[in-house]
């Protein structure tokens, strides 16, 4: 019978099991190197902030039910240190129990995600980051049991404003503190220039432009020479791929660690898949390498994989557009395509509309505003990017399929939105950035 | 200088005038030959309801502005009784002043809109239909100088849906009657079957199957024998375009009495366009006429005939999807491309799906059903309908656009939603249609 191994158990590799089992009856194992596996990653931080609740919802199925429901062994504390391609071959370390076994894999399919970067001047019992449920767990924890009420949050990316408003949400105080005052790389910095007014409009202290020198306790010291104490820190400073294991195998990694893919989300080992947020995949719209830690692109990559393994090279991935979203508050910002900085290697031209998001005549019409990047020559949409209070995430997604069909920035205006004066206007933003680009 | 005449003052006549005034400085003249030009048409229903308010938010622009700010003359009450296309010249009745006169032009575009339909079983001063800002003052003055409380409102389309929806919300008594059961056409029974509990479930009363036999004073019989009081009656029937003035003319009319237009909006007659409720146009993705009464279209065209008027047939059209969208109390129904009935004539395919509108385990997931049909044959989609909560918009937009980016149901897979669990799923609705297509 086949043998599948998959190394890790959260989305990528939790999922990529299931979609295999649905089409083969191989023997597939799972070794996951934490606690848990298959949990909502992309909730714990509502979770937190006692949105999503109660906790058993973030748990998306166990061993147990991955054993009885779909004949899929998964065993966590098991941590995969390394891989030998040629032998089809990889040695484990069963944590618990302190001991080193080897297993063989006809098929190796690689999912070990990545794990946040750590500050080494932050150290103590108080001081926490957030990746996996286990963290969740210690966070709630802490806050619950030692009464935490001031918390420092380190990082201007999309974790980090998850947890500010989600533990605002529950009733903390929060600061955030960040090394520069672009937040929100990944969205343009003319919308995210808006965030620490809308921070500080729902009570959050924003420090930014500052780094911590020294942590003394609870007493944090500020390179501007600035001092706060903290019950608790939590930093979301970043993530780096967990392929350590692999850099003595012959699986090809690229020099920020990431596991080379082609298009069937082969490794260089034909033999040996990776999905998730540790592998280089490419762009779909321009050939650039994308390195993008979203839940998208492994539930993707997931399904083509299980066929592959199946029917060698018989679906392949188109390449990713990098769609992202996050809520902030009553706001919401998004952006799709590549990031800012690939932008330069294009000669392309923008188009800007800000406008209601419904018709203005209704309450509660309120602005979206809209960046899209095109090329100059063809005219095919680079990039865009949005921010607003509502319908936000509609058009970055009519944007994404736009990109996916190829459309140009003139096609635009014969977007065909579902037009009331409830959802939209008879020009839509969508529509009016297509008449906009006329002139361009 | 350059002489154009425009027919119809609201949203077609009203906006391809300021159009044109844009890119050209021909002397524009628009009759019209009711009271208002320039309205919000589709708001009229939320005013009714209080959402919109005050009334003159409703207002775009009158006679007096478009004077000033656009040197466009508008004349209301000026009704163009006939159209000698060969002369070029029309027959202007001034009904405030009942005399009559001739004007001439070089370029004419029809906007005539259209009117509903009336049952002529139903007399009285408390029987109304809702067409225009005119109207929607009578209906309003009605409500507010007779106390009216009991009101009957017959049809089972959009208009009819909204009146309900905000004449109940407006607090008072409403009663539906439908003659058949089949309510809101464009979108698939399998989904609207759910209204009538809708309605109910927000104290409508509905009357389905039945129809009015006579109406004597307040006290209305139906055919099934029953009988009811109503201090009001509004009826909303259906609508026929507004051509009546065209049929001794050259101008080229459907048996419908819509007028012909090709991808220039050009009647038969080159300098003589149309756009608005009143014309026959073409779908988009299959070649079958279209005569579709909504505002997306309308503006579309006015861009266009202002471009062609001014270069002749350099704009091109590529066709309308008819993207339709309603809100019903807390509920969406929506559909785009052909209607139910032109798919008898394709060899299509049907799939399903439904499915929460975020991740599950966040507050308030509430269920959104998606039906596509597509061409067996080139998999291309011929048609989608939907209904939910929350977040239909969003998806038949992304339809709408797959549509115009000629994706196949099997590109659904690829639609790269921006996803967190805020807004959707890593697998949303649309990409789940997709991985379902595949056994199909």
């Amino acid at each position: 019978m086949m043998k599948v191994i998959v190394i890790g158990a959260v989305a990528g590799g939790a999922t990529v099991a299931s979609q295999l089992r649905r089409l083969s009856d191989a023997e597939i194992t799972v070794y996951e190197k934490d606690r848990d596996m298959s949990f909502a990653n992309c909730g714990l931080p509502y979770y937190l902030g006692g949105e999503v609740t109660p906790r058993n919802k973030l748990i998306a199925a166990t061993e147990s039910s991955f054993k009885t429901n779909k004949s899929i062994t998964v065993k966590t504390y098991h941590e995969v240190v390394s891989v030998s391609a040629e032998n089809k071959e990889i040695v484990v370390k069963d944590i618990k129990n302190n001991r080193t076994f080897t297993d063989t894999f006809d098929y190796l399919i690689l999912s070990p995600g990545a794990t946040q970067v750590k500050l080494p001047v932050l150290q103590g019992n108080h001081v926490f980051t957030l990746r996996n449920l286990e963290d969740t767990d210690k966070i709630n924890n802490f806050i619950e049991t030692e009464g935490a009420k001031d918390i420092l949050i380190i990082g201007g990316g999309y974790i980090s404003l998850e947890l500010i408003e989600n533990l605002k949400n529950r009733g903390l105080n929060i600061t955030m503190l960040h090394r520069s005052s672009h937040l929100l790389k990944s969205v343009d910095p003319d919308m995210t220039k808006h965030i620490p007014d809308i921070l500080e409009a729902h009570g959050v202290r924003v420090l930014l432009d500052d780094e911590v020198k020294t942590l003394d306790g609870k007493t944090v010291q500020l390179k501007s020479g600035r001092k706060f104490d903290y019950d608790m820190i939590i930093t979301a400073l970043g993530i780096k791929p967990n392929t350590q294991f692999l850099e003595s195998s012959k699986i090809e990694l690229t020099e920020s660690g990431h596991i080379k893919v082609n298009a069937y989300f082969e490794t260089n080992i034909p033999y040996i898949y990776a999905l998730g947020d540790a592998i280089q995949t490419k762009y779909r719209h321009v050939d650039y390498p994308a390195q993008i830690a979203l839940a998208w692109g492994a539930h993707r990559a997931a399904s083509i994989i299980a066929h592959n393994i199946v029917n060698p090279q018989s679906t392949k991935f188109n390449g990713l557009l990098g769609t992202n979203i996050i809520r902030l508050f009553d706001y919401t910002f998004s952006s799709v395509g590549i990031t800012p900085n690939m932008l330069d290697n294009f000669d392309y031209e923008i188009v800007q509309q800000t406008q209601k998001h419904h018709a203005g005549y209704m309450p509660d019409a309120e602005q979206i505003s809209i960046n899209v990047y095109f090329d100059k020559k063809t005219r095919k949409i680079l990039r865009a990017s949005a921010f607003g209070k509502y319908g936000v995430d509609k058009r970055i997604d009519i944007i994404a399929t736009a990109m996916i069909g190829n459309l140009t920035i003139d096609d635009f205006k014969d977007i065909e939105i579902a037009y009331s004066p409830v959802y939209s206007s008879p020009k839509d933003i969508i529509n009016m950035l297509g008449y906009k680009a006329e002139q361009k």
